[in-house]
């Protein structure tokens, strides 16, 4: 939402935002967020200011107030309207000769000036009073008033903002924080990380400690930032998350960690990444898998906002096979259905040739969805989707419709039968209306085509009206039971961890470490929130010897760079266990944003940029000397330059 | 505290750890960390156990508890006692034939052993209840027990790790964390760090914020640690506080933020550094410096550990004039006297050349310390005393005793009159034992060296077991009123920031920015605690030609660098200031421990590399390439190597 969009809606006195999701506008902001549990914060201690502008209502009338915040409005040079993070608030500028300096400051100062105004509250007249707004039965006669700071120069036309591109936004973040919306985000997700600190802290007894960010780099640690430390060649490396350092503090008898940890990833190639995010991270001894679920849902639970549906718990929980098999991902939309179906035995005696041959093949299986409504879609939207199938899975899709008037109104319908006409239907619970899209194949490849086509429909559904994925409904699921290793892409013989190389197997699969790796399942969890992994976690390697073999055997990594820890694991290690809960994706989520650049303060752009300060920027060489380190600079040096250009007007910076 | 010592004194059942400052022992911890207004947090919630060691009592007889726990001791194959973070208790090894596997898991089970106990609470035989422990008054009756994890082998004979080094415990940190000590301190900081949470965002309305920690560098910002980025000569930077951002919240209308800010700074050569510490840090619109004290004041009180005195607030206040006449210091310790005096009026026609001769100039004073009871140091103490003065300052310093005995036994004795003795011996309330320093010059370099004494004095004394300066006595102390610019080092014509460029002159000055700016006051203060400067903060500038002026013509900066900050102020600036607090420096006086590495899970050694996994390390040569940057190998590489060696075993590294 751009500014010039909320400053409409504001002056307008709507009470709603346009948004993803219905979400409370300014002067509920404050109730929205209040504890519900306790006080309600003093928000005007230790200030030049008796009251927020939002906070005024009839209530408070006859009351002296001093109040501070920006000229959002002036009408006519007799009504002013002064904003605060809070909301609005209406002042009546005095118009008599002995205020002449209050006037005149009141009616000269630009919008977005920041003043100071003290004066009564009293009642708007009959008839203008504003139920729109929630400050709209009073207004304030003005007695005092102060200009703190003028707003000398805004770098655009306020309202150009909303013909601006996000890169605009990012640019001159201090006035996109005024907005409606930035300040609802950024303040709804301080009040749920500290109801989480609650929950962790003082009813469970965790402890939070924090660890370190300069550390080395972990085997395979391609996506850690290095930093060049005084020693020639040695470098500190910003860790991807604490896994190792949680790890050790069970080892050192701090039963119960947690930690909103800064973690860094350096995705160099991947767009819309943001090098630094934000987890709560959270790590326990004695616990298994279902302990750490529990306490998940609870703290989840507990932290959910009050203006919203409060969370039902325990989370459903699917294994990976079945989430596979069902949804086509790890990472299931549960909001909706369009689940694959395994039609295979509906086509056993199929003359269908294509069905036949796959049916032979021995992972063969034809697949299918249905999707609803799906006949009224267009012949491009078909095209889209047999091409999106034939260019991402080089896999055919056989888009059937059950059509009363046509009846099976497909190039293959005459050679379906019947029998498996009616099988299929009530197999699937086709309607009339509906479009099943089918395909044949190998089980993983079939059912992940099917997963994603299943969210391209649900698209194109959406664009024609249809409501599937609420945004309103939160659906929380365990996914469980996956893989422990998965076998190297090109390279079928070596084996690679699934999430991490600390987690545990499951103790029925233990033996088959030692003969079948690759059938082991680990204890990992995954929590998904509509379609998005939220976090993962598992319970660890508590023993040596097996985080030994699984290192240095399986996938052969180099032990050396983590003997501290495998030494650790040999000094009296309890079992533990946890997880990592991505805040920024989780506060996306429950707010409805469309970025995640839209709940963090200070965001980079899509390619890693401070837009508003220009980060990363040149660094003279002499700054350089202290850490032993010079740019080599590319050979091709346009070609690099011209890849790495930082305009500062265009998202794609 | 090394391991080996607390083993003992949790052996011996002691019930106070021999620290600076009195601190619960096991058992009582939980009690000192609980919450003072809420309900005790459960410490066994979503794990196998049902209690924790420390937590059992005589109102615990005859339950069934679950407890794992370490395997402190052993005694006869008949008791052991097991220890977690909360405490002890014994448990009975069961005799009888029927239960000889357990008795085989708990007898056979190393030292250090990671075990599940099943069992009854019993009473201990009568005569045999242990008053010191504080579960001393029942046992366990083991009935199942499972070995969770053997201690298969310590890097060391554990009792040796009271010879060892700091570097010991910091290799070994998992070990170390084990101890009463750091799970006191780390607990104590968690639950302090909570404290503050719940006082800024529950009772004052602060939004919780997190600000980037890539950042660019900032003018001046040689202490930055880099990072490169992957576009070729560009880089990042580690902020050393989030500053720049806070500022920008404050125009961007975030009124109140707060943040526990990871903060980094490379100060390579000095020892005993962290290159990455945590502060708290604050910022309000429509505040003032009174605010800020207030706010500060209440937040510490509020936080305060419950095992302590409760503060008394307000804190004094001195201004930094004041602290530098009285105590020779901007950071005076106020818990003992030995003010500075000033005794130049005694001295007016005094007879002693080098008084005379200094009182002559323009900028002359005699000053002077009385330190209590100084009579009684050895001549040696004396040697030192003067020698610390002409190494450190260039100065002569003056002993005077005051002995009933040899009356003035000083050589300069003869030369002071007799009512320039009875005035100076009620000017500085001389006592018979006590012992006067006395020096001439130039004011600020007589109070900045007898300040040094006063302190050095102070050792000795305690050296001779006086006690001045109370580990468990907190002496906050506001500092107002620096200087806002200092003449640069060896340029007496160029200014620079007493603190940083941000910082708001007094607006009583404010006209003298013009004139004469190094007269200028700044809205600057800093919070003293036991003569630590725990942090400080100011109001800060919010006009952007006023910040545009001090910028670039008073310290002539490249505002080029601060250009996105000087648009922020001229869009709607209000006015604001804040104030940051050095989390680690805190928490170590609070906790009585002697360097911040005691407060830290995994701190960092003198030379700032972390022992336990051996970072700063190298990494290869492709490493480096995609961030176009390569290892400049110092010329003189032996000697260079030489100076950055990184033995493991001693804590220089």
């Amino acid at each position: 939402m751009y500014l010039g969009s909320w400053l409409g809606r504001l002056c307008r006195g709507l009470s709603r935002p346009i948004g993803k999701t219905p979400q409370p506008a300014w002067g509920s902001l404050s109730r929205s967020l209040a504890l519900s549990s306790q006080r309600i914060p003093e928000l005007s201690s230790f200030v030049a200011r008796t009251n927020t502008c939002g906070e005024l209502r009839s209530s408070h009338l006859g009351q002296e107030v001093t109040l501070c915040g920006w000229i959002q409005y002036r009408r006519q040079n007799t009504f002013l309207v002064l904003r605060d993070w809070h909301g609005l608030v209406q002042v009546i500028i005095p118009q008599d000769e002995s205020a002449a300096s209050v006037r005149k400051i009141l009616c000269e100062a630009p919008v977005e000036s920041v003043v100071k105004v003290s004066g009564t509250v009293i009642s708007r007249p009959p008839g203008q009073e504003n139920p729109k707004m929630p400050t709209g039965e009073i207004e304030i006669k003005a007695k005092t008033a102060e200009l703190l700071n003028a707003c000398k120069k805004l770098p655009f036309e306020i309202k150009d903002f909303v013909k601006k591109t996000e890169a605009l936004r990012l640019q001159y973040r201090y006035l996109d924080l005024r907005s409606f919306q930035m300040q609802y985000n950024l303040r709804l997700r301080s009040k749920m990380v500290m109801k989480m600190r609650e929950y962790l802290c003082n009813l469970h007894g965790f402890v939070d400690i924090e660890t370190p960010t300069l550390f080395k780099r972990t085997p395979g640690g391609a996506k850690e930032f290095l930093v060049p430390s005084r020693e020639p060649g040695k470098f500190y490396s910003l860790p991807q998350s604490p896994q190792q350092f949680k790890q050790l503090l069970m080892v050192g008898g701090l039963d119960r960690y947690f930690q909103v940890a800064r973690c860094y990833r350096d995705e160099g190639s991947r767009p819309d990444r943001q090098p630094e995010f934000t987890q709560i991270d959270i790590e326990m001894s004695f616990v298994d898998q279902a302990g750490i679920q529990h306490l998940t849902e609870g703290l989840l639970q507990y932290s959910w906002p009050d203006d919203k549906e409060p969370l039902v718990i325990p989370f459903p929980s699917m294994t990976f096979a079945e989430a596979l098999a069902t949804y086509g991902t790890d990472k299931p939309d549960t909001r909706f259905g369009m689940k694959i179906v395994d039609i295979g035995d509906v086509f056993r005696n199929t003359e269908i040739r294509f069905l036949r041959d796959a049916l032979a093949k021995p992972q063969g299986t034809v697949k299918a969805i249905c999707v609803p409504e799906g006949a009224y879609f267009k012949k491009e939207d078909i095209e889209f989707i047999k091409n999106f199938a034939a260019h991402h899975f080089s896999q055919e899709v056989l888009p059937i419709f059950l059509n009363a008037k046509r009846n099976w109104s497909s190039p293959f319908a005459k050679f379906i039968k019947e029998e498996e006409r009616l099988e299929l239907a009530k197999l699937m619970e086709i309607k009339e209306e509906d479009m099943v899209l089918l395909t044949a194949g190998e089980h993983e490849k079939a059912c992940s085509l099917l997963g994603k086509l299943r969210l391209e429909c649900a698209d194109l559904l959406e664009m024609r009206g249809v409501v599937l994925r609420d945004p309103a409904s939160f659906s929380f699921l365990w996914v469980v039971d996956f893989p422990l290793f998965l076998t190297k892409e090109g390279s079928p013989t070596e084996l690679e961890s699934a999430h991490h190389p600390f987690t545990a197997p499951h103790s029925s699969d233990i033996h088959l470490l030692y003969t079948e790796p690759e059938k082991v399942r680990g204890q990992h969890y995954d929590l998904v929130l509509n379609g998005t992994e939220l976090g993962g976690g598992s319970i660890r390697v508590h023993d040596a010897q097996l985080q030994q073999y699984i290192l240095a055997t399986l996938l052969k990594e180099d032990v050396q760079l983590l003997s501290h820890l495998l030494q650790a694991l040999d000094c009296g290690a309890p079992p533990h266990g946890g997880i990592a809960l991505g805040l920024d994706r989780l506060v996306c989520l429950v707010t409805g944003a469309s970025s995640i650049r839209d709940v963090i303060a200070f965001p980079k752009s899509y390619r890693g940029h401070d837009l508003m300060s220009n980060a990363p920027d040149s660094v003279l060489p002499e700054e350089l000397k202290p850490y032993h380190i010079q740019v080599s600079w590319p050979t091709d040096l346009e070609e690099e330059e011209k890849a790495s250009a930082t305009p500062s007007n265009h998202l794609s910076s």
